[in-house]
């Protein structure tokens, strides 16, 4: 895609056309001003088949607020509007409706209010992570950019946070941008960081977000040394010679216990002898868990029980969980502690963390909660196959409710003007099932937190920008006050969201009046 | 993501750390400038757990080449690259090598061959997709932009092309933006197009490619009118005053049967009336297809019955596969004609198309050949944990064979001067088992087609830029020509690719010194 054409397809016209022929009749209707709400929230957490997400951590709105001030509707992109013809040959749009689009550019977004929970929080199901509030058919046409800027972000951080728990606090790298797709893997670098890994590989997000890139050799540095008639043994020493203190060898090009190691060892020699520290060494491929143990055992027996030993191919949680397992079940039994040799473990994890493998995708959506009537908020209700995925209507708040051990126990959604820090008891329903309740004292509980907080007003970003540091401290912060049972890898906890007894309340009038309504 | 983040991160910096250390290997060794040679190809079909794809459809080089013409090391890349720093704090790039990079740009990579077989061809594993020729280091430069680019597409062309098929030629509109991995989905659905299906909702997307965008309306349309005490009808109604030509109305915001039919049929008389004829609905939950049978019954009792079905929700081969089983077994008990009913279908596919469901990355993989050594090329190997795995070595060439009855027989790879068409019997050998091999009389050919050609040269794109149609047209082309076991959606045959004897015998040789070396 040239440079021109890019502007384009990642400009306003970002959407899809559906956005833009309802804003068109809502323009026609005359509602296209009416204020109006949409929540964006998942239903369900990532689940990868053998295993599913107890949580999610959120990511996301930097980048998309940043396309928000850019995204204007250009001269070109109203003239491209005005060219669509319908089935049969007619303008699709007004030259009404497209002078009021241009009108509203640039600042095209500036008459939304967003409030969103932040980047790095945890968050889980059918809770609003993002609350969109404006002129409807300016809301409308934020839809489809809102979800591709939210929902894979969102996706990757939870994935990440998930392979750094299973990593047990040590280094994780990013390495897929190579396997993403395509320009996307940009955001999904960034989304890593912010869920848990330390570094990426993708040298551009590094810079932009200022941290250090990462990254070994490749085989081919190998083969081409040995193309040319020499030498795995020469291609490392000439790797050791441009990079004496920072020299981390990929040895699986040939044959990583006959010929890798030995080589590398050989290399690490010649740099201590030099006054060096040798890094470390890469492997990429077979038994990861058993060649780890004999390369730490032929490392340590070399003088070197420092190196680095950085494991890919493939990697996710259950893999790292798997090598994990396997080293503290067989390490013993070759003279190497298990401890240790865990503790010296990098991660590089590529494919599987960049696509999310086996869930690629966030079901994240954007439903209209409530509209403005005469001055007031009505609520809005989409009535669903099943109770599970009615959305839950209403301008609506979030509160995060922590138990004595100021463990997170409830995510609590309830109506806009309830506080349940006001209250003695507080009631949790379940948001469907109206068996299950709960009710908390107020004396019991370490804090209730809100969740939502302005993200965006007045056509402009609210409060400063946010580092990835900050965002990362948030994640740690909250995972830390999750249940140990939530963040189990496989077969988690399910983490309460309840709703007040007012919210839940409302929900069943406007499912009941939805049904009379279409009988 | 600002726009000078942006250019930075979508830059000549969209790769990985270890290229930019190689490179500077390269450059210290005296090798950056050595001719070398870089097969593109991945190693597996697309296997979708329950499924798996018995061929790929090629696609991504434009939009790469558009890459390559941009990327160039600005000054403020080379200043970013100056203060990267190692473990010790010294710098990880010298001068001399910045220097180097800088005097290459712009047209960083002109300097670069590339041959390729061309968007929109049927191809399959272990063949060089892509060949990238030139000086060492630009060629190790590109491998991760490279991928970036070609893996997703090809990914994404494939999966499309296994939708349309399972379709049976009805319209397929792609609705996966939202869904997609960020600014990522822009090539998917640009793959979708070549791949097979007719239309996307991605407006931005169809306009570079000049196609018309499609689309409906949204639950949230119909919710609106409701909340503002209106009804489902009114909404109807709004949207076909709107658009009387094109009233496609989504009928299952409240119930489909109880309500969104019946109120769809009573707007399309009154279009009727009026002179316009409906377009038709869309249902996007429950049982697709009983709900197809009874939507299709409804509207034909009331005298639409060439009024479109539009399908969508999750949709993707198999469950289209299910959909149409369910109706041709069941319609004919509701007094619909199941034919009748599968022709007027059509289909909206998002999550599952742009994310590649199930295998949502192709393991592409960049690996060195070959490497100029005198004038003349030098193979070179990699080992790999098992003989499937090791890639073919050498400069190559690759050639589709064509049987009597002109369909693909199998891809044959053989070494650069070989050409099988001035062969009597043609031998092709398995690429990694011994004992299996095929011999082939020239004269029980349709057809050998050399599949590589040349795509970039002296620092520009060869030739005039295909249009997508073009390459649909190759695609279908190509895929008329496969056999139909290769075609299955389930358990396809495996079509041969197969090596010539002189390159199957420089394998053996190279893997065996290979091997002895590492001993």
């Amino acid at each position: 895609m040239n440079e021109t054409d890019r502007r384009t397809a990642e400009g306003i016209l970002y959407t899809d056309e559906y956005q833009l022929t309802m804003a068109q009749l809502y323009f026609r209707s005359g509602l296209h001003e009416r204020p109006a709400q949409f929540d964006h929230f998942f239903r369900t957490y990532p689940d990868y088949d053998s295993h599913k997400a107890g949580f999610c951590v959120n990511a996301g709105m930097e980048w998309l607020l940043d396309w928000m001030r850019d995204a204007t509707f250009r001269d070109e992109d109203v003239a491209y509007l005005r060219s669509s013809t319908g089935r049969g040959g007619q303008p699709v749009f007004g030259e009404d409706f497209l002078t009021w689009l241009k009108k509203g550019s640039p600042g095209f977004f500036d008459s939304l209010t967003i409030r969103a929970i932040p980047e790095g929080r945890v968050v889980h199901p059918n809770t609003p992570l993002t609350v969109v509030e404006g002129p409807l058919a300016v809301a409308q046409i934020l839809e489809t950019s809102l979800l591709s800027h939210l929902n894979y972000p969102t996706l990757i951080a939870t994935k990440a946070a998930r392979i750094k728990d299973s990593a047990r606090g040590r280094t994780v790298m990013e390495f897929g941008l190579r396997r993403g797709h395509e320009k996307g893997a940009n955001a999904g670098a960034r989304a890593a960081l912010i869920g848990g890994v330390d570094f990426t590989s993708n040298v551009g997000v590094s810079h932009v977000l200022g941290f250090p890139p990462k990254g070994t050799h490749a085989h081919s540095m190998v083969q081409v040394f040995m193309s040319l008639g020499m030498s795995e043994l020469a291609a490392f020493r000439a790797f050791a010679d441009v990079y004496p203190d920072d020299c981390l060898l990929l040895v699986d090009t040939i044959d990583t216990l006959q010929s890798g190691i030995p080589n590398a060892i050989t290399v690490f020699e010649e740099l201590r002898r030099k006054g060096h520290q040798p890094s470390g060494i890469r492997m990429d491929s077979g038994d990861l868990a058993y060649l780890s143990i004999q390369a730490a055992r032929m490392l340590n027996d070399a003088g070197f029980p420092d190196a680095s030993i950085v494991l890919s191919n493939d990697l996710d949680e259950l893999v790292i969980w798997q090598i994990i397992t396997q080293i503290s079940e067989e390490a013993g039994r070759y003279g190497v502690d298990a401890d240790h040799l865990i503790n010296r473990l990098v991660y590089g994890v590529g494919t599987r963390l960049i696509t999310s493998w086996g869930e690629p995708a966030l079901g994240g959506v954007y439903k209209l909660v409530a509209v403005q009537d005469g001055g007031r908020w009505v609520p809005a209700i989409k009535i669903s196959e099943s109770a599970e995925k009615t959305p839950n209507p209403g301008n609506k708040r979030v509160w995060r409710l922590y138990d004595q051990r100021c463990k997170a126990t409830a995510d609590l959604i309830g109506l806009e003007d309830e506080d349940p820090r006001a209250l003695a008891r507080i009631m949790l329903r379940h948001p469907s099932d109206h068996t299950k309740y709960r009710v908390l004292d107020r004396d019991d509980l370490c804090e209730i937190e809100p969740l939502l907080i302005d993200v965006f007003k007045d056509g402009r970003a609210v409060g400063e920008r946010v580092s990835i540091d900050d965002m990362r401290a948030r994640r740690k912060a909250d995972i830390d006050r999750l249940d140990a049972g939530v963040k189990r890898l496989v077969n988690p906890h399910i983490y309460h969201v309840s709703l007040t007894q007012n919210l839940w309340d409302l929900k069943q009038r406007l499912i009941e009046s939805a049904m009379q309504r279409s009988h």
